[in-house]
């Protein structure tokens, strides 16, 4: 089973994390193979990584990959989110988790960039 | 004279500053109708909005769009950015300063979030 997770790095302003997940749901509304797909944060609102990772595994998810929602490629991307999935990854030997490029790593931000300034 | 000015948080990290002015850099290979393109920041890094501006008016600039380069609609876009643009503006009247919708708010988002999935 195909799971996708989008990581955001998560805000004390709930409304910042909703937005997040708003976007995760459009998910339903695009083509694509994966039969599942869920938000997960690194800090500040829940589920927190190893936990999303956990109800995944439980829903029956046999193939993680991991979408960091970053602009850039700082520690967070680096360093914090591999030893978040490395922990989880231990325990479920069966399971495969990748970890996808980063958002702002997309060569199409120039284009997304420009959609938007064509809105004003 | 049409000029876009992208404008990112600004990091500690000097590499991800670069990152962002990478992005801006590839404008140049997309179709567009500005004339120049450059990159501020909101704090850490140079030019801070105000100088990107002014830069940006000594240039020609008779027209210039800003999009914010963030994910969330939190302060830094709903009342940071435009305060510093207000700032601006009201000694330059007859230029016209106009903030595009921030990146996060682009109904794309998930087709490119798509795409980083299924590069792994």
């Amino acid at each position: 089973m195909k799971y996708l997770l989008v990581i955001a790095h998560g805000s004390r302003r709930m409304a910042s994390n909703d937005e997040v997940r708003d976007v995760v749901r459009q998910f339903e509304l695009q083509e694509h193979d994966f039969d599942r797909v869920a938000t997960a944060f690194l800090e500040l609102d829940k589920p927190d990584i190893p936990q999303g990772l956990i109800t995944a595994i439980e829903q029956g998810a046999t193939d993680i990959v991991i979408v960091p929602y970053f602009l850039s490629a700082g520690r967070h991307v680096s360093e914090d989110i591999p030893a978040e999935v490395a922990s989880v990854r231990k325990d479920y030997p069966n399971v495969m988790i990748k970890i996808a490029p980063y958002l702002g790593a997309s060569d199409r931000m120039p284009e997304i960039l420009l959609t938007q300034a064509n809105e004003v």
